[in-house]
């Protein structure tokens, strides 16, 4: 594969995906995303589908990251141990049938609790590369499955997986709150109210109940549900987070419409916090492991 | 109404309704249950539901309680705040608009915390009536909706209801850990475990992707999955209701496999509790009011 003269670098989550076309220079030339996640693939239709997103950025060296090479997905790769940085990922991929793209492994952490992360990983390792986060720090990288990891020397040492959006959006679709909860969670006094409650370490499921009975009671607004639940189970993940080290100096990497929350809720737990644009750095990341493929 | 022929008492929940013909004498003569629950029928659809149980069971008076009761289900009931017996609940019964029915008030808890039930308020007053359960004693009411409730001197004093059946089902059907929560939740090594952790009250999304990446990492068997996370989930349901009360004796009250598995956590915490049939509860609470409405 000659990747010096560009290549493909794919963040191939569980519901939706990322594709990049990356110049020789390194510099992002076309992008698009859509929702064909893993899920929405059939075991035998990824061929179909990385022809697909060959049709739209050309036929140059492929990089696969996320859950397409979990088993689930196309090719499953398995796990790089912690510590893990860009050169124990670059030595672990794993080559398609065709030999025209690269899976990523995602990365494990197995000492007393056990973990698995798919695809951030390149973000993170990218956003150490560009210099964004510290070699040594703790990053916040929200999403359905918020991670809070543990970065030494420039290598992902240990992390911790919180379902706080997957628990979200279940509430929200099919649960008897799901009324209550359409509305877009912004920070505020609600969304406050629920984070101190969170960081208290209450019971969820007591909770949301809570939630419920306050408005048939009168008690609290419909219109403030959603800012609640959201501020009650990012409480609860951010408690979770700086117990895995609060010394350290924390970044919060995602969509910006998720580390604003997290950053404020950070903010109430004492702690600030910079926030990250994980797009830039998947990219970075990717540029990455390819100089060391090469 | 003639109340003293015998009646129609029906249990009409969320998702599925149980009907049954009392005779003069106050046994059960017939019954019957069905996925009819409030979800189920439109707005408009009660009268006709109504007729429906009316053709299985006669044209007695009928005693309706739960759900139906509410803002989604036939004619809105406000409820009866704590502290509530059979007496407040007779007091706010309302008449459906053709006269032949009546409709029972759920209870409210407003204190600091907010809560609400509607329908084991009379399963809680059947058991006090019957003596099966003391006039002062904390019962757990398993279900969708877990109620911790405290009674005192035969009255519902004060309640906390924790979505443990709810979460469960949510995660079973729609989550990430839905292939690993199909089996069947059964006391043992790995209900235990989950117990365990449960109440020591760590973060529930956190240790629920956990239970994901111990199968992934060959660390857990597939099979214990359901188990550990039922575990889990009842184990911070008793660590809640135990914090309502723990000096009182405690009554397990529902269908025997769930409370079979809340004796096992309460017992692991270090409670003996007994258990209690629900179902004949409801009947005898429904006898009670109606003796008051006679």
């Amino acid at each position: 594969m000659h990747w010096a003269d560009g290549f493909i670098a794919v963040d191939w989550g569980t519901t939706n995906r990322r594709a990049y076309l990356i110049g020789a220079d390194g510099a992002c030339t076309r992008e698009f995303e859509d929702d064909k996640g893993i899920l929405s693939v059939a075991a035998n239709g990824f061929e179909a589908e990385v022809a697909a997103i060959r049709d739209r950025l050309g036929d140059g060296p492929m990089l696969l990251a996320g859950m397409v090479g979990s088993n689930r997905g196309w090719i499953e790769v398995p796990y790089a141990p912690c510590p893990a940085g860009p050169e124990e990922l670059a030595r672990r991929v794993v080559r398609s049938p065709d030999g025209s793209a690269v899976l990523i492994p995602g990365v494990s952490y197995s000492n007393g609790r056990a973990d698995v992360m798919r695809g951030e990983e390149v973000q993170l390792l990218g956003a150490v590369a560009t210099g964004e986060i510290a070699p040594d720090c703790l990053v916040c990288h929200p999403g359905t499955h918020n991670k809070w990891v543990l970065m030494r020397d420039s290598r992902i040492q240990s992390f911790r997986t919180v379902m706080t959006g997957e628990l979200f959006n279940l509430l929200r679709e099919k649960s008897i709150l799901s009324d209550l909860l359409k509305a877009e969670a912004e920070p505020g006094a609600a969304f406050a109210a629920g984070v101190d409650r969170g960081l208290e370490g209450s019971s969820l499921a007591a909770e949301l109940f809570e939630v419920r009975a306050n408005v048939l009671l009168g008690r609290s607004e419909r219109e403030d549900a959603a800012a609640f639940v959201s501020g009650l189970l990012i409480g609860q993940d951010v408690r979770v987070g700086i117990g895995q080290d609060n010394a350290l100096p924390i970044t919060v990497m995602g969509r910006p419409e998720l580390t604003r929350l997290y950053t404020a809720a950070l903010a109430q737990a004492g702690f600030v916090a910079r926030e990250c644009d994980g797009e830039r750095a998947f990219i970075a990341g990717a540029r990455k492991i390819v100089e060391l493929l090469q």
